[in-house]
């Protein structure tokens, strides 16, 4: 059906700006904007509930822009329908340092971003989660208050990443029909037509997944129409497959890989306005068009303003639970109940596995932290994650706090980034430690984006015993402790256990990592009011007064080596100190004074850590001593591997001498 | 159809001694190799061309066990069809140190196995590059020559990663009409019944990818033959759905969680060996049994004569060649056009990006190694990998080189993986630097395993500019240098990226990184005969005689800014010396006495990097400066970001100039 002149007008003061920004920028991609024009006025202007001049109001319907590399389009929609805080001025330095246009949405920088895009996949994954958090937070809080939908703006290139196929099976199995996804079918991408490299049947394989899927003329407007109002009624989430031009007006890019990735230049952005009937200088939107964008920005105004009627009938108690949850503030009684718990473990000492420690540290905590969501991918009874009297959510009941996330964890974390964004929610998953790696781009977006949830990760070492080394993780402690923002704990005993926990869900401005055995290990600590583990690493057993000639550093199950060792060598007469990392990056941050307390000035200093020394110099210094791992483990009893490994406490014992007396 | 006894007991020796290599290691997963038996048994006996007596005949069918937790069912086949050194003292030894029965396949470990498996997904994803392989080198050499199929052995969970996409659309749109999977639809899952977590129709997902997918009763021998057989006259890859019941035989866990990865225990395995029929000592298998499963693992001696005979009619030269690629042995001219081209390079110096130093190394380097097969995942014209001359494959032709992967890293590297492992090839595949996130897992695989591609990753630091944080690498040199045997290269310039290029594909025993820049940059380096690249730093610029002050050391875009660094400290009169350190990694790992030399005694020590501290110290010591990244980019221009973070040559200066003066 064609178009009426000011729906193609609305379109085309996005499609404007897009050339303008990229122009501008003399960078960013101009062909989605372009070729997606059509569907995101259709949805910005017909259904997308929102107020522009509330973007934070909890009941918006959210956007996720999954195709972020088209950013001009989500800018130029916050600007035409009047987000705060997003100018023309912010346009006009689309991708320059300190403005509001970075290449790629950022939620942390940008107003009315809902979460941060670019690498493929990322977006349609994270929706996922939001989802998943409306359909929870509406279970516990009641539809009058949550009642929204999650609308996805997904490329062909998000659709080819991996991790989409685990966000759309979850997706489809958990029937989280409010989801909807517009898929900008262009077949272009970077390399050349889409048929280079790919012949999936999207429709056959979403519909394999549990979805309903439909194909629509990505500029025909009221076609589209249509098919979002359709949607909106399915019990199933919903592919929009919307066949579009890439660079959509451009006479001689459009439908090209050359408008997917560069600007136009100058000569063909002109002849692209001219074509799309666009006059005015750049960056202007005719008067009529900016009001009547303006106007669907407010158009959610009413809605909004009926629910805040309806959110004022809650009891009190439950209108501060839910904005305290919404703005994670956590739970005064957090930190008491870790602290009883500590103490219960010090009352009654016993060797336990830190990935059970970490199960009892959450039967004290799930009562007195509703928000806590927890899950696995599918490893529970490996992960201890499901902790007492946790309910599993189904399909048909989303009233749990537990999510069997299958066999995804690149999905799991992406969608844990969703829960977490949506608020509301505060989520925990596991899987084994060495898997990170699956979840590594999701993970790296959350300590981007600042989003905390917490990673179950067990099975930490080479003490997994027979697995093997496909399973032992030797240098994910390094790699995950590289990321900037990123918390990894790695606990020796239970008392640690608790207190990391804690610490990972006292956290709200990034990601934590816990790092926990499958083996048994001896309770090593006491029971202190004090969090010892908030500065990363602080010294467990010291001289009793005298000066120290070694001092060993350890984290988790090498903690107990590592007093092994010191036994070794105060027998031997060398007074020894052990000082208990469980957070090396954590300490290294700390500054020069702390750090120099806590390391003290024996002259010798060695680290004991099943892992790679990768990152260790930074506190035992090149010369210092170093029992671990330098290359992959093997498959074998644990006992055996330490041994062929030699990370003992002789071994660690002998490193310590021989540097003390050389 | 009811089993033949014969069938029945052949299927059953397989189970007998699942069971009892779990049962003496007291770990495992017994669930998988009885539920499977069947399939197994058919495949083995009835399809499979292989040589037992000759595990690495270049034209046999690969077998690979994607279910990589179901090892003792690929054990139980090694040894009883036969393979050298899978005796029945290994099968007792399973899961112990030392053995070729370790509990995840290795290929490096064990002969017969084709690739390493277990982190699911892998299997099948690296079968593709099997596939590939067997395809282009068909191709090239003749189907007389090669003419295989590739068997995959695939799980529930193999096929809810998400990287089982990845896998399975490249396989569609390739017509990878040789490869045939095995799909165990056993329907259980670790935390219960796969309907916890999981809904796709799996048939419907395969045809939605290209595929054939058909259904088969895993345990009805002769229909899954049929299967197989039709599976072999498709012009498309096949899926065959194997409906089997988990841990079958055994009376209390048939068909649970519990039968997949625990023993099932003294009393339960002497319960399922009973109900199973199946007699005799522990790992006794009957003679007759035995028998039948030598003879099927002799049965392809007669093809492999008749291949030998056929390839003995090639040219000398021609089965000199194969020889030669299939054993992974590299062109003799390599280092002789590397030499020529660095030559070239500094005959006409000119500022230029390493990735298009790369492709100029490339282009030097393609005519000489026709085993080098490049590609990119999407990002052709950006990583610079279709060197001067190359053909793209495409579903109808396999002669080419150049492979458009589609916006599949992590199926890239997995298919790479099995590209290498094949034989015939060295695959060398691009995408950007921030992306090894998503393909981390195969690369870990790479590295175990000891295969050799080389990864092509491009806009390796902040100096990406406007794309933002999203796309720039912080903390990926040091979370890749942290892995175990991988090598990762960062050159400064074009000819450091000659001999970059040179070292990553003379190693024939891991993978190899090459990180290069989006920006251009000047040419620092003479062409000297020996390559400087090989011990992982060298002095690039010294004092000329005198003694040094200062050393700074950098990599790739940063040795430019250190080289400035010196002129202004030089100019200051502080005697400054500049370390390149092209692999961090691989020059930590050099003799102390090599380091000594290199590193210097000056006695400041400045390195900067557009990245993350992690690691630098073990080079520096705590005490070094650094000059770098702290966290996260920013979206802007590349100048501006450079400026921003403080990664400039005066600042390199004055951190020098501090630590001299203080």
């Amino acid at each position: 059906m064609a178009l009426t002149e000011m729906q193609n007008r609305l379109a085309n003061a996005i499609r404007g700006l897009a050339i303008d920004g990229v122009e501008a920028a003399k960078s960013g991609h101009p062909g989605m904007p372009m070729g997606m024009a059509d569907v995101a006025t259709v949805l910005f202007t017909r259904f997308l509930k929102f107020d522009a001049a509330n973007p934070h109001w909890a009941d918006r319907d959210r956007f996720i822009l999954s195709a972020g590399h088209g950013s001009m389009l989500l800018y130029s929609l916050l600007y035409l329908t009047g987000v705060p805080g997003m100018t023309v001025e912010e346009l006009k330095h689309f991708r320059q340092l300190g403005h509001k246009t970075p290449g790629h949405p950022e939620n942390f920088h940008t107003v009315g971003v809902e979460t941060t895009t670019g690498p493929l996949g990322q977006g349609i994954s994270t929706a996922v989660g939001f989802a998943f958090a409306e359909k929870m937070l509406a279970a516990q809080f009641g539809k009058k208050v949550v009642d929204h939908y999650t609308y996805v703006l997904a490329s062909d290139g998000d659709l080819m990443e991996g991790v989409s196929q685990e966000a759309i099976a979850l997706a489809g199995h958990y029937k989280l029909n409010k989801m909807i996804v517009l898929w900008d079918h262009n077949g272009i991408s970077i390399d050349g037509p889409l048929t280079l490299s790919d012949s999936v049947d999207q429709i056959k394989r979403f519909q394999a997944a549990g979805w309903r899927a439909v194909n629509v003329d990505g500029h025909d407007q009221d076609a589209v129409a249509a098919a979002i109002e359709a949607a909106q009624k399915s019990n199933k989430p919903t592919l929009i497959a919307c066949k579009t031009t890439i660079g959509f007006g451009s006479p001689h890019r459009a439908g090209t890989s050359k408008a997917h990735g560069e600007p136009l230049g100058p000569e063909e952005a002109k002849l692209s306005k001219e074509n799309l009937g666009i006059t005015g200088a750049p960056f202007e939107v005719p008067a009529d068009v900016l009001k009547a964008w303006r106007e669907a920005g407010s158009r959610g105004a009413t809605a909004r303003q009926a629910w805040e009627e309806r959110f004022a009938t809650l009891s009190e108690r439950k209108q501060a639970e839910f904005n305290r949850r919404m703005g994670h503030v956590r739970p005064a009684k957090l930190g008491k109940a870790i602290l009883a718990h500590k103490k219960a473990l010090a009352a009654a000492p016993t060797a336990m596995a830190t990935r059970k420690s970490s199960e009892a540290a959450l039967n004290a905590i799930v009562e007195v932290m509703p928000e806590l969501v927890l899950g696995s991918a599918d490893l529970t009874p490996s992960n201890n994650t499901k902790a007492k009297g946790l309910v599993e959510i189904t399909p048909k009941d989303f009233k749990g706090r537990y999510i069997h996330w299958g066999i995804r964890e690149h999905g799991m974390a992406a969608a844990m980034n969703g829960i977490y964004l949506h608020g509301g929610f505060v989520p925990a998953g596991g899987t084994f430690f060495v898997f990170t790696d699956y979840a590594r781009p999701a993970i790296r977006l959350a300590a981007l984006m600042g989003t905390a949830p917490v990673y179950v990760m067990t099975h930490d070492s080479i003490g997994l015993g027979e697995d093997g080394p496909t399973h032992q993780p030797v240098e994910h402690l390094a790699a995950c402790r590289a990321i900037p923002n990123m918390r990894v704990f790695r606990p020796c005993d239970a008392i640690e256990t608790a207190e990391c926990w804690q610490l990972a869900l006292e956290r709200t401005n990034g990601p934590t990592i816990l790092a926990l055995t499958r083996q048994n290990l001896p309770l090593l600590r006491e029971a202190t009011t004090a969090n010892l583990c908030a500065q990363g690493a602080y010294e467990l057993a010291g001289t009793g007064g005298g000066k120290a000639a070694v001092t060993l550093f350890a984290s988790g199950s090498e903690v107990e080596i590592a007093m092994n060792a010191r036994a070794i060598l105060n027998q031997r007469g060398v007074p020894t100190r052990v000082v208990s990392v469980p957070s090396l990056e954590l300490f290294i941050a700390q500054s020069e004074e702390v750090k120099a307390k806590i390391i003290g000035d024996a002259p010798v200093k060695v680290a004991v850590e099943a892992a790679v020394r990768f990152g260790w110099d930074a506190v035992i210094g090149i010369d210092g001593g170093f029992v671990g791992m330098t290359g992959f483990g093997a498959s074998g009893p644990i006992k055996d591997l330490y041994n062929h490994f030699g990370i003992t406490a002789e071994a660690v014992a002998e490193t310590a001498l021989r540097r003390h007396n050389g």
